[in-house]
């Protein structure tokens, strides 16, 4: 079992114990189920009683927080990344096993990197490539001249168009599908002469995955109609969400689940969007924005704007309105009453020469 | 072809005929489709009338229903439940043919149940294991250590990644994904002196579909950072659904397409989320709680409790706000009118001394 | 290399040139990438400027489009179809080598038309039919007595579930599913007396797919209950849509990203979903209704009715209030600003006898 002393852990995160250095720690656990060898985490002050009752032999927190007497508290900044990286020790990322299964399908023009390891029933297309350490999981379908970095993992049922390119130390959760036709259609009124139809644009296009990206489950990624759809560096991407043909996400932005980005908008650095958010297309979202849940965004935000609701608003206006929205009933039962009043006092008048 | 007498239908539903009880069925339709040889099923008011037209051997309606005189019907209570009893005799599950067929994939470690079904192209991992009679669907990925109980089906291209457990009599529809990693990043400004990076936080823990749980096409299910994400014993979950990390999902809880769960939310027994809703993370949503269509709920929710609307209001509430909203721009022209009036009435007593 | 001269282009889509009709034309491309051989397409305004410093050789435009001086430009109407025609000259759909790969699994029963093309690791069921020159990439799992048609592409992953029937000049996007299980359970209370659950309505319909229908990558579309779920001819839907158990979605009707339609709902001809929106079960949606990105329709919508909100009201209405909306702050301080005025009014005319 892998172990280290809790002034090891605390070192290789630049932290500070207080407590028992010495303390051999076998894992990381919960508040509520890390035992006296286990080190857990406390940050979100909603679960300080879970801290208080803790039975973890250590836990991390931020330098200044507050600890029971007698805890033995590992203290590091940011405490969450601290944790991670902790975890990380105890969790390594999975190393490939060197070799092609028997059962994949590579074709002999594909090039696999002698490090990398492809799985049953994958498939690899005609000129691809597979850098590497790269990890690719069964039912992974490759297209043609498809690139996958090094250091990367593909998972379970993952699909990869033809010509797709995707970096170094990628990540894409199962069922995520990359280059994907764009939604695009002209309206072809004749039709050939057997009526209307939607003609299809063709999406000719590609899809570029730039390094240190990650994708969740099911999530699709259109390929530009022509010329790149982009996921910059580092960017994130929770399941389930849609990114339009043409899009693109700048570097370590941060898209949670179900958004979707509709075609040609422009994400910049660092933007952050959370649950079921829209955003339309050719818009301009500037650096380190944020665009709260299910907001519906209809047009460009500047550099570190912060928008809700839908259509979105800059979202203290939102927070006000929506209180104010509660208050509805109210408002309209107060305009009766003054309706009433007004009308009294107008009467009042009129009888008063 | 399989049939029944009315009289046995109804007998096995605990239900009473009204007609001819030895009248025989050969299948089950809608109203609109239904022959004199067929049973179908009248529920929604909504369709008086395609019931007064059915040209339907015999109708199942509730015990209290009004029907049209000389109109053949099988009265029980549910009626829907009977329609679907009924119609389960009709369409009895599929049975597992068992067998391993020799082009599917299965690890000399993984235990297969002799009477389980796996079919051409499905992979079962290293020590993972598939219960009696369950079946296994073409492109199926099975993790390592994956444990998938009795009498389950596994559509095709579902995945469930490593060490997730799946309880009994459990359905994934095609293309979920069970077992995904958490959507966790600690942002780390320094990122080993190469500036700032978004570290990923080890998604260590598993998935526990419990038993009677059945999973739409294409949902997915993260793993718990650390511990469990659950999905409790006979809940129900439509296509496209997210379950984030660490959640747990109740026993008998419904949950409707397209909705998501964030991080760590506690949803109870019973509880309904309708399609397209969003629930926070780290919140708790009591007992039989019903949250509707497209809500966004970001607090707590008490046992019995009715939200909607976006922030989600009690139901009752949001409906009144919603209609005076559709009044907004009335209410504006009623305050610029008023706002007048008041200006008339003290430009006037200005005039009187 | 495929080129043509511009003279021959514009033949081909009954334009006409304004510049050299006998310029080379080696490619499309978008407005900032094209070269002096290619050429490229001015529609949306807002690219004004980049269609002015555009490099482009040529330039496709409405016919009474504003031009530089001196710029070449082929005039087409409507100039989005010809560009989407030109496009397909240089992009012609993929054409399939007739042969059955030898890692596919075609169940004996089966018929693969000779000119039709199953790639690697794609399953046909037993008695399942796919038409001439039909493309099935790898991962795609076909089920029992599934029909595809004639010249369709089912790219990698799609799975299409058992008896489902799919028209021709279809395409599925990848990981598309066809023919799950509809949402469907009747509460049972007393649950054979092991308590309340959940009762699976048997989904003993299909999904019947008509010709030129497109849907995108990870949408779903759920066999009906009885009878049929349509996708009706010629209708465009995008990624990660859900379709419900015995919906009608007329033909040529567009449904955009993550839009959801419940059970039952039918839609018209030439209907138009954007993105996020929701439609609740059981209603109607004229031909040519329009709803609104994350619109929540809750009733019948009338033919040609452009709705938009949640719950969903005339667009126009919707606009008007959502523009109050943003006002409900100010709204608030006016009126109580307006009842400071009439107390102090009603106060006066107190004093006054």
């Amino acid at each position: 079992m892998t172990s280290f002393t809790l002034a090891e852990l605390a070192a290789r995160v630049g932290g500070e114990v207080q407590g028992d250095g010495a303390l051999r720690i076998e894992g990381v656990a919960p508040l509520e189920d890390a035992g006296p060898a286990q080190l857990s985490f406390f940050a979100n002050r909603k679960y300080r009683k879970a801290f208080e009752a803790s039975r973890a032999g250590a836990v991390i927190v931020e330098p200044d927080e507050d600890v029971p007497p007698g805890r033995t508290v590992l203290r590091a900044a940011p405490a969450y990344l601290a944790f991670a990286k902790i975890s990380t020790a105890f969790h390594p990322p999975r190393e490939p096993l060197p070799e092609v299964a028997p059962e994949a399908v590579v074709h002999p023009s594909a090039k696999v990197h002698p490090s990398a390891q492809v799985m049953p029933l994958a498939t690899v297309g005609a000129r691809a490539e597979v850098g590497p350490r790269t990890i690719v999981f069964p039912g992974v379908q490759l297209g043609e001249d498809v690139r996958i970095g090094a250091d990367c993992i593909l998972y379970a049922n993952v699909a990869v168009r033809e010509r797709c390119l995707v970096g170094d130390r990628v990540i894409l959760q199962p069922g995520c599908v990359i280059g994907s036709d764009g939604f695009g259609f002209a309206l072809d009124l004749q039709g050939e002469g057997r009526g209307p139809r939607h003609y299809k644009v063709p999406q000719a296009g590609i899809v570029v995955v730039e390094d240190d990206v990650e994708i969740g489950a099911n999530s699709c990624v259109d390929r530009a109609t022509l010329g790149v759809t982009r996921i910059g560096r580092g960017a994130k991407i929770d399941n389930l969400v849609q990114i339009a043909h043409n899009v693109e996400v700048g570097p370590l932005s941060i898209i949670a689940s179900q958004a979707g980005i509709a075609g040609s908008a422009k994400l910049g650095m660092g933007v952050v969007v959370w649950g079921q958010a829209g955003v339309v297309g050719h818009i301009t979202v500037g650096d380190r924005a944020t665009i709260a849940a299910q907001a519906g965004v209809g047009g460009d935000i500047e550099a570190g704007g912060r928008v809700a609701g839908s259509p979105a608003t800059p979202d203290v206006q939102w927070a006000r309105n929506s209180a104010a929205f509660n208050r509805l009933t109210e408002m309209r039962r107060e305009l009766r009453e003054l309706r009433a009043a007004v009308a009294r006092l107008e009467a009042e008048q009129e009888k008063k020469p």
